[in-house]
């Protein structure tokens, strides 16, 4: 199999220098994406899986409400055009038009006035962070309710409050969208994302511009795996997906990644798959280990975004995560701090290149075989030994070849390799490909 | 299954509170069984069984003097009335009945007048400790002797002394006791005690008194296993049980636990079966490690009381000895100064505690499966999960709910979701309950 | 079987003492074999053979030049009797006869004169060593140069220079020698040291004299395994050995140790086999930790000597090496310096006993079961097992009966029980032999 990137950029350095126009494509993207309304169902989603659309030919799977996904059933459509709320002088105190946040999701359409008692139980803010408009959702036993900075919670005095919430609450369709890269074998490598999210940009977001860019990215090189890229709403969204192609994800999928967070100048967070030592949770190990990158390894919990799902035990796909702040534990975490001030163009690339490195790594991850595996060969008659004994015999390269050509006894795949070596799985790739153009080792 | 202390105390507040007083209870018996005069055989054997009788269902089993049990012969019975040592001026200088380690363990009958070189090669004492009576014995070659103090004998001048030893060597028995509370499985716990040290509390009396409350407390509970309670004399009492029922124990123990040293005031010790890896093991490290209780994991070694025989080659069984300070590790090991101060009520209540935490968590770690595993359920619709997405999401019960869902694949005992949770087995139970009866898993 | 060096001496500390006139001959030897010009092939490898021919009962096997030998063709054979740089006024200024190492090996023949601009690229030296001459080869592509001290290369002057190198490089032989004790098992000892370096005492020299003196210690032993002795040049001569024969080694050899370094005074290191656990490995390991020598244990990696070849995929042999001082980690290594100055008695010496012990533990490195495993048996009435229960208990000795007792399973060879038990294997055997005669466990 020739680099993944082969045709897009032979050398490593060339698919490096790409990713900072790969950044700028990226931001732009989630600038436009941002200010939607989305939530699990409605015409945000339709509209995000648009944009999408237009670099991306996605197949859209629809849900229609009351359809039973195991254990779920799909819930109506959610619609809003318009919310405010207003003191007696009719001033707006907070309107869904200054920050898609303000509105509880999934709250049911209402209009009239109520005393501050009345309202209170409607109304949600985080004590802790009195600047930040927090993301509340209440898909499945709908009330109506406002999100609102806690400093302007605490300022409403005794009073009558208009509210008015001009939303639907409707039979109609769960959407999600699907692409599909095919490669050369069977197999398959997930990247799912999410897109229920209104206006955060580093959670949901962030993830589906670099899914959105990886698809752009891979689809002119070669592969191995088939490439399936997964833009559905979290939870209820991937869970209709899964009842309806798990079995195919089961026979297919060798790796998969939910890519969400990466957009924050954070350290990268990998967490592992259910697992743990999946080959991906070995490559990822390797690709951050190997870099300049600071990060974490986490292993598996079953709370987070869709790999509880990928993970659930009636499917155990080998799925992890790789972000950069994890969610949940950075301050902008689902409120309206996490906005396009805390993305950059240079973390999104960052991302992009680690995530690439990944897939390629698992794409160049074979086992090999000695063509004749008694003793050495002599490489010094095939140039690739140094002629003076005492010269560079220590090299690092001609110390690679020869740990390849012992290693490879067709047991060993090259994280094997890379990991009893303590280098990087693409360090060694060089190195395969000289000895196998001398027609030493082969793949198997 | 229900609780295993389910009909006496469904919570486990109950269960602690419950302790105190059996602390008490534990204490009034260890008090009762102290004065006597024990010995692998003899009369004080049978004393203990039958004040151990009074509230246990003890069926007893002899062996005859001269049986061969495995590679050992029961020795004659030894009984013993009065032992003095006087000097020629008729003062009782060492006297049984203040004390009954004062004579050396199986001494033969004697009676005559010997000069002080005569005598010096029969009495032992600590030089290290010169106020403590040492405990020795001499069950296989007897030769008559007296222990005594240090101080007391560098204090014996040149001189006549008069040796009187009031005992019998003949040919009788070997007794031991044994209960059984039936499970609803084939599968047993043992508990396994020795009844043959004489005035000695913590090494001994301690587990004897332990065993005995656990008969108690169990028998009013719901079991899934039996549980098999040995009061035997150490090493060749339990080498003559496994000699004619051993095969049986091989066949139905599933964990065992050899009862000693849990009335001093010292850290836990839990010494690990032979295996070190029996589920017993992990439990037993899982309730020590999530209780307030400083402890010490000893892997197994082949020193020490009747695991030796239980662990032998032969048999090989899951025991383990969980114990407060070691035996052989405390200064008032095998000697007068393993008194009744020594050991305390409290001491003897957190010891049973913990005894009957560990018997729980074996009986709770049983193997879960999802009724459906694809995906999560949806626990919101049950009442099981926060309605709103942001409120105690991360909620330790909810994490627990979680997790259990996600490892109950038909592959994890309850021990190893703890072990990967990171919590006590025990505390998974309420969030088990929870789940069996909202039919979301079920046992195997 | 009989301790190995049983009818030698008997008790360990025989075998000790006897070292210290092992390392006399060893060193005696040793100062024989430095001046030999050797190389892979030659009149000084025959000449070598002889020497070590005059103890040992050598198989020379022979390989033509031009043979085919896996990826290997047997080079021409070279000879050397002088070589000399001189300057216009005929000052030798390199001189073969003062070091055979200021020849690059296998130069071909040379006469004539040279500009220094000429001449420099046929020079070699160490700037980092300035009075070392370095060891250099170039045996596969041929081309002549000298060796030199680095003051002595910068101090040359533009001018003429005059060369000779009196040389043959014609069609010969490769050769080399072996020998064979034979044992009761088919099962073999490998013990292999290279003959191709010129005057150099520590790596390659010290190892052929260890060799040597293991051959004439052993065979006066009793002995399970077979030893089998490998006198070749490095790499192109253990290939060559093992197109031959490797198919043997491959059915018979059990471990193997490559000797080489050690003879000077570091600590010693010892080199895993490629899978890194097998009994050898952790004999080694054993044997190290449980005497009083500083070491260090190292993974296998795949360049060295010639364990890369008994360790290539195609034979993966559990061949180690066991050195002093790591081949390329002394300054030594490779230049003048190695010289009889850095080789001592005392460490070949100590070398030697190390190497004894690896093999009598390899040799005692049987599984052991009870007789009848059922509990303890009754030590006592065997005397072996103290009288008095408080007296001695916990003896070391009585501690390891007890031990080896447990374990004789069928199933823990003797490194397991060491490893288990925390002590030497070496240890052990003289409570195994107890335990054995007086019928409580006996050999599988």
């Amino acid at each position: 199999m020739e680099a993944l990137l082969g045709p897009v950029a032979a050398a490593h350095g060339a698919l490096v220098d790409s990713h900072t126009a790969s950044g700028r494509v990226m931001w732009a993207l989630l600038e436009e994406l941002f200010p939607i309304c989305r939530s699990i169902t409605g015409h945000g989603v339709r509209q995000t899986l648009d944009i999408l659309g237009r670099n991306i030919p996605l197949t859209l799977h629809s849900f229609p409400t009351g359809m039973q996904c195991f254990d779920w059933v799909i819930p109506d459509e959610w619609n809003i055009r318009s919310a405010v709320l207003k003191d007696e002088q009719g001033t707006n105190l907070v309107d869904f038009a200054a920050n898609n946040l303000h509105v509880l999701g999934y709250s049911p359409p209402v209009e009239g006035w109520f005393s501050l008692a009345e309202l209170k139980p409607h109304l949600f803010s985080l004590p802790e962070q009195r600047d930040a408009i927090p993301y509340m959702t209440n898909y499945y036993r709908p009330n109506w309710g406002f999100c609102l900075r806690h400093k302007d919670l605490v300022a409403l005095q005794e009073g009558r409050y208009y509210v008015k919430i001009d939303s639907s609450l409707t039979p109609g369709e769960l959407i999600l969208g699907e692409a599909f890269l095919p490669g050369t074998s069977a197999d398959e490598i997930l990247i799912s994302c999410y897109i229920c999210h209104p206006s955060m940009a580093n959670d949901s977001l962030s993830g589906v511009v670099l899914a959105a860019q990886l698809f752009s990215e891979i689809q002119h090189c070669n592969r191995r795996f088939g490439y399936r890229f997964v833009f559905a709403p979290e939870t209820i969204g991937v869970i209709a997906y899964l009842s309806r192609f798990g079995e195919r994800l089961k026979r297919h999928v060798v790796a998969g990644l939910v890519a969400t967070c990466v957009g924050d100048a954070g350290a990268f967070n990998y967490k592992q798959t259910r697992n743990g030592s999946a080959p991906l949770d070995r490559i990822v190990n390797n690709a951050l280990a190997h870099s300049s990158a600071a990060y974490r390894i986490r292993p598996f919990w079953p709370m987070g975004s869709d790999e509880r799902q990928y993970c659930s035990p009636g499917f155990d796909l080998p799925v992890g995560s790789l972000m950069r702040s994890v969610y949940g534990e950075f301050s902008q975490y689902h409120n309206s701090l996490d906005n396009l001030d805390f993305v950059t163009e240079t973390a999104l690339a960052e991302s992009l290149a680690m995530y690439l490195r990944v897939f390629e790594a698992l794409e160049e991850n074979r086992v090999y075989r000695r063509t004749h595996p008694e003793c050495e060969p002599c490489l010094g008659r095939r140039g690739l030994y140094p002629d003076l004994n005492a010269q560079g015999a220590r090299d690092l390269e001609i110390q690679r070849r020869m740990w390849i050509l012992n290693l490879a006894d067709g047991q060993n795949t090259l994280i094997d390799m890379a990991e009893r070596i303590g280098c990087g799985l693409l360090d060694l790739v060089p190195s395969v490909r000289v000895l196998s153009e001398a027609g030493l080792i082969s793949q198997i």
